[in-house]
């Protein structure tokens, strides 16, 4: 493909995306192949993905396709790739996608420590109803726990015959029993909704998940004669930053790292110590204007606070033409903010009820 | 333990299960720990095992313990190495033990290339029935398949986080991802049981599984903070040898090995074939009599055609004397072959009725 890498409104980071690109031999993603695209695409935040045309494809022609994702049930809170994710599957379920999301009590079990029992309440309690909150269908979306889930194990067991200890060295590095019992589970995940009929289907992750999703393309390829998966589609989103200018957001750096959901207040506090692109008097800021590339506030408005096109327009040209200072920048964020915070925990609140109704819809 | 390795009635392949049980570390099994000893436990075919005093307390004491085996459904026929392992499970049956057989369908599939349908189809019209009309109460014993049992997954994740890969090279050999996914599952196999209640448990098996063992053992000592699963026990086979005097009778060689069921003229056949410790000629027969180490028709009759240790005895006197020729024993085992093979249809079709009718135990 020709189609170069763009990210409209700037962001110091996109060589690193075009490297990603070209070493793992992606596609880049062109928003105008779907229709109405999402905010995330529109702006470059999405910015890769596997057999995208097979994918649109079926979106145009109407076809039989489903998307999925994975929870992991541990962490007390989710984080803004959960959240591009789930914006990226409500967008293909608002497509006509069947809509599947998988609970992983088996792995959570397993690599944290976590109950089956524990994961299965933290589910329900917290990660199911954020999912909700943050634009996924209740009525449309099918929840499973892996643990309770057969053709998961069925499928992986499959895998396990055509995928050899010498790919999974060459793929993860690792060949822990471990890993390998965790991949080969993310394989029966991925490709378990086409047992029952074949069809495309797309699986929206970060770029740090690439390795399943080959691993899964390999074994579709490789499994040809006897099983006849539909080759399975992926789209890759680029990592909201850490608020310090790092690739990537990390709990491991709370200061710079903001939970869904957090506090308002702490999550301001944090905003206010970000990486800026603001220059180092007035005087200069008013005369070059910011260096929007490296902004963080503007790339967390950019990502996750701002809707609007047209409005994000107007801040951009504002602040790269020194109207606008840093610290008004922050301001906005700040609100923007503690709006998105409020509405989330609402939310998670409304769909906490729906759950405890028993008004989702869980595969057996 | 001090007690040595016997063969009341000879097998010139006793060196070589002297050096398992060295090289493995395993006990040697003693009958006489153990109440009503069966015949394979009585004539030293049962030949070593682990944790085997844990498991005579449980009997002793009349507490909860459980037995349990595996099935793999897709051979045609079984053969005397299956015939051993359900003559265990029975005794075991009888003084108490909460019997189960897995059958192993996820394997078949995976390994064996079988779907899912055929390995159900093959294990309900002739692995099960075979396996009552060998001996298990069929009122008495819960069958289950892999890919219905959840419990079994979990244990794996839960083995696979414990068991380095460095462990299974060192156990296998291989690290193919197949074979650790196999071998994961079957330690979620021997192990479930416990999930629900913990207690002694006994796998009677060949000991060419005491990889599988091993390792169960080893994550068993590894999670008891977290598990605290009570160690399982082992109980070891001989093979029964090939008619040509190999150490293992295989279908690699149909020639010198029977199949249950076979027709009784083909296993005739074979027997007229088989290796033998007559002499050369007749006078020296009746001088020096028979090299019964040597004779795997005797063995044949004492592994698995004559219940009754007098009636054995007598054969092994006159034999060993000279006054019963080759021709003769193999005369006697023809006879009790053709009779054991007509009970065995015979009981394979009574319990596939029963199957029909639905009248087995089936875990969920």
């Amino acid at each position: 493909m020709t189609v170069k890498l763009i990210d409209p409104w700037g962001s110091g980071l996109l060589e690193d995306y075009e490297k990603i690109v070209k070493d793992f031999g992606l596609e880049v993603f062109n928003p105008k192949g779907f229709p109405e695209p999402n905010r995330i695409m529109r702006r470059g935040v999405v910015f890769a993905g596997r057999d995208l045309a097979r994918l649109a494809d079926a979106i145009h022609g109407k076809k039989k396709f489903y998307a999925l994702s994975g929870i992991m049930p541990t962490a007390e809170r989710i984080h803004f790739g959960n959240k591009m994710v789930i914006e990226n599957l409500a967008y293909f379920q608002k497509h006509g996608a069947k809509t599947i999301v998988a609970i992983a009590d088996l792995e959570a079990a397993a690599v944290r420590g976590v109950s089956l029992a524990e994961a299965r309440k933290r589910a329900l309690e917290f990660h199911i109803p954020a999912y909700i909150a943050l634009g996924l269908n209740p009525k449309k979306t099918l929840f499973y726990f892996q643990s309770e889930n057969r053709d998961v194990t069925r499928v992986a067991f499959e895998a396990a015959q055509k995928i050899t200890f010498n790919e999974f060295r060459a793929t993860y590095g690792s060949t822990e029993p471990s890993r390998i019992m965790s991949a080969l589970t993310q394989i029966g995940d991925i490709l378990f909704p086409q047992l029952e009929e074949r069809m495309p289907g797309i699986i929206p992750v970060g770029i740090d998940q690439e390795p399943h999703i080959r691993l899964t393309r390999d074994f579709v390829s490789r499994s040809r004669s006897t099983f006849k998966f539909t080759q399975i589609s992926s789209l890759y989103h680029k990592y909201t930053p850490s608020l310090d200018g790092e690739l990537k957001m990390s709990k491991s750096k709370p200061e710079s790292c903001i939970e869904l959901p957090e506090d308002p207040k702490s999550a301001c506090a944090k905003i206010k110590r970000a990486l800026t692109g603001g220059r180092d008097t007035l005087e200069e800021h008013r005369r070059l204007g910011a260096v929007i590339e490296k902004d963080m506030v503007f790339e967390l408005l950019k990502q996750h606070l701002i809707e609007d096109d047209k409005e994000l327009q107007e801040i951009y040209d504002e602040y790269k033409g020194g109207k606008m200072t840093s610290g008004e920048l922050k301001e906005i964020a700040c609100e923007k903010t503690t709006l998105f915070m409020k509405s989330l925990q609402e939310g998670i609140e409304d769909a906490r009820k729906l759950v405890k109704a028993k008004e989702l819809n869980f595969l057996d």
